[in-house]
C-alpha cells in the first residue's frame, strides 16, 4: 500500500472514468482509490456497494459501457423471476452482478471487513490498483428533500432524483473509522498527488470527507490535492449534480465546485469551456488548470489523467 | 385448506412426480402436499429449501426435466461469476432460481413464516394445490456417517453421497411445531386419503414424521394412509435410497420400505416387478396394491396417482 504515488477520491461512474485513465498511466501498485461508501445499502438482505462495484467493473473491463454501472452482457433472469414472484424490483441486479453482492454479504456477516473483501475481489478480477472503501464502518448518505429524508438509493433510483433537495447528511460518518490504508497512504513519503475525481461533490465525495480522520489526514497531507470539475460549461457531465445545485440555490458552475472544496484543495482542473472562470478560481487561492474534462473515449480518460498528474507535479 | 381431500407427504424429485400426477386428476384446491424441510439449509446467507422448490417448479411447469431440480432454461452467470470471485461453488444456484432464495430469505428475516411465503410464491406461479412445509420451525436432517455427522446437503451434494451411512437424526424435529394447516387437514371431515410419495424414507419422509404432533395426527387420522414404494425390483428409482439401505444393513426391497412405515400405513403400492412381495406385505397387516410405479411420462404419473386414489378409496 505504501507504494501508492497517487490517491484518487472517487464515487461511481464519473469518478471511475478518471480512475481508469489513471490506471492506464501509473505503474501497477502506484494507484490507490478511496471509494465512496455513502450510497451502500441493504436490499433483499444483501449489502450492495454501488460505487465500489462500478469502480471494480470499470477497472477490470467488465463494466457495461451503455449504463456505466453493472456488468456488460449481464443476464436478467433474476430480475424477471423476482417480478413473477411479486417482489420489489426497483433496483436492478444483474445475474452475474448478484454473485458480488451475495458473496460480499456472506463475508461481511462473518465479520470480514469490507476493505479485505474489496481487495480480495479486486485481486480475483485482476485489478492492480488498490480499491479502498473510505471506511469499514457504515456511512449512509441521506438526501434531505421537501418530501422528507430519503436514503440515497431511494432518492436516486426509486424516486429517480425527482424530489427537491434541501440538504444532505451522512449517517454514521462522525463515528466512522477511516480506512487505515487510506490514512497511511496520505502520510506516506511515496505519495505525490491526491486527485478528487469529477464525481458529484454532495453524494460521492462529501460522504468520504465527512469521516473526520480522513478529512483531517487530507488537510494534513503534504502533497498537492487537486479536484477535477464535474461541471462543464454550466452543466453536469452526468447525473443529478446540476439539479441538486439549482435546488440548493448554488449557481451551476465549476467555480461553485472549486468553492465547495475550498480549504482542502491546492489545484482545480476545469474544461476549456470554463476557461473564463480561471481568474476567479485563482482568487480563491486555488491554482486553476485547463484540460479537456469530458471523458468519452479511453484516450480522453488517459489524457485527463495525465493532465492531472502533470498539474499536481507542477504544484509541488 | 379444509377443501383438501388428499394429503400427500413428499420430498423432492420422486415425490414431486406423484404430486404432479395427483394435481392432474384432483380438482383445484383438493390437493395438499406436506413437504419435507429437513434438507433446507443456509448457503451464502440464503435459506434454500430444495424440496419446496422442486415441488413448486414441478407443479408450475418450470422444473428442469433433465435434472429434476432447478428451473428449465435457467442461466449460469451467477455461478460463473462466483467462481471468478473465488467463492464456494459446490451447490448450484441458477440465475432465476436465485430470486426464489433471495426473496424468501428476506421475508423469513422479517419474521414471515415459511408457510406464508411458500403459499404466496405458489400463488404467484399459478399453483392451485396447497404446498405446505411440514413446519415453520427448523428441522435439519443430519446424516450419520463413518466420517462423522454431515448436514444433508453436505452429504448429498458436496460429498456426492460417498460417505458410508450409519444412521440419521433430525435436528429440531422434537421441538418443532407441525404446520397447523397440515394438522387441520388431517383432522378434517373432507379428507379422503393420505399418500406417502415414493420419496427416500430416511431423508425425505422421516424428517416430516419426526415432528411429534404431525406423526401423532397421522396415526390418529381416520382415512386410509398409503405409501408408494420408492424401491422397484430391488433398486431405488432415484438417488441414494438403495445405497443407504445397504449401508444400514437393510435388504433393498419394497418389503423393507413397507416394514419401515409399519404402524403408520394401511396400504402399500408396489410395482408389478415386486408382485411376489404382496403376500409378505399383507402379513404385516398392510394391504398391498400393484400398480406401475415407474413414472417416466406425465401419463405414468397421472395413472399412478389415479391408482393411489382408487386404492385408498377401496380401503375406506
Amino acid at each position: 500500500m505504501s507504494t501508492a504515488t497517487c490517491l484518487a477520491l472517487s464515487g461511481g461512474v464519473g469518478g471511475a472514468k478518471l480512475a481508469l485513465g489513471l490506471s492506464q498511466i501509473l505503474p501497477a501498485d502506484e494507484l490507490a482509490i478511496c471509494v465512496n461508501i455513502g450510497d451502500d445499502f441493504e436490499h433483499f438482505g444483501l449489502t450492495i456497494c454501488p460505487d465500489i462495484d462500478t469502480l471494480i467493473y470499470t477497472l477490470s473491463g467488465l463494466a457495461n459501457p451503455e449504463t456505466g454501472w453493472g456488468r456488460v452482457g449481464d443476464g436478467t433472469q433474476f430480475m424477471e423471476t423476482l417480478k413473477c414472484l411479486g417482489a420489489e424490483s426497483w433496483f436492478h441486479l444483474g445475474d452475474g452482478d448478484l454473485a458480488m453482492h451475495v458473496t460480499r454479504t456472506q463475508r461481511l456477516r462473518s465479520n470480514e471487513p469490507l476493505s479485505n473483501i474489496t481487495a480480495d475481489i479486486s485481486t480475483h478480477l485482476g485489478i492492480k490498483a488498490h480499491v479502498l472503501p473510505a471506511s469499514d464502518d457504515h456511512v449512509r448518505t441521506i438526501v434531505e428533500t421537501t418530501l422528507g429524508d430519503l436514503p440515497l438509493q431511494q432518492y436516486f433510483v426509486q424516486k429517480k432524483c425527482a424530489p427537491e433537495v434541501t440538504g444532505f447528511h451522512y449517517m454514521g460518518a462522525d463515528n466512522a473509522q477511516a480506512n487505515p490504508d487510506v490514512l497511511s497512504i496520505l502520510s506516506a513519503q511515496t505519495l505525490r498527488a491526491v486527485v478528487i475525481c469529477p464525481s458529484n461533490p454532495y453524494i460521492s465525495i462529501d460522504p468520504i470527507l465527512a469521516i473526520p480522520a480522513l478529512r483531517q489526514a487530507l488537510i494534513n497531507c503534504s502533497v498537492p490535492v487537486i479536484a477535477v470539475s464535474p461541471i462543464v460549461g454550466g452543466n453536469a457531465l452526468k447525473g443529478p449534480t446540476a439539479k441538486m445545485m439549482c435546488e440548493l440555490g448554488i449557481r451551476v458552475s465549476a467555480l461553485a465546485i472549486a468553492e465547495h472544496y475550498g480549504g482542502l484543495i491546492d489545484g482545480f482542473v476545469l474544461d476549456p469551456a470554463d476557461e473564463a472562470l480561471a481568474p476567479a478560481i485563482a482568487d480563491l487561492g486555488i491554482s486553476p488548470h485547463i484540460a479537456p474534462a469530458v471523458m468519452g473515449s479511453l484516450r480522453d480518460k488517459t489524457l485527463l489523467a495525465q493532465a492531472c498528474l502533470n498539474f499536481a507535479r507542477s504544484l509541488h
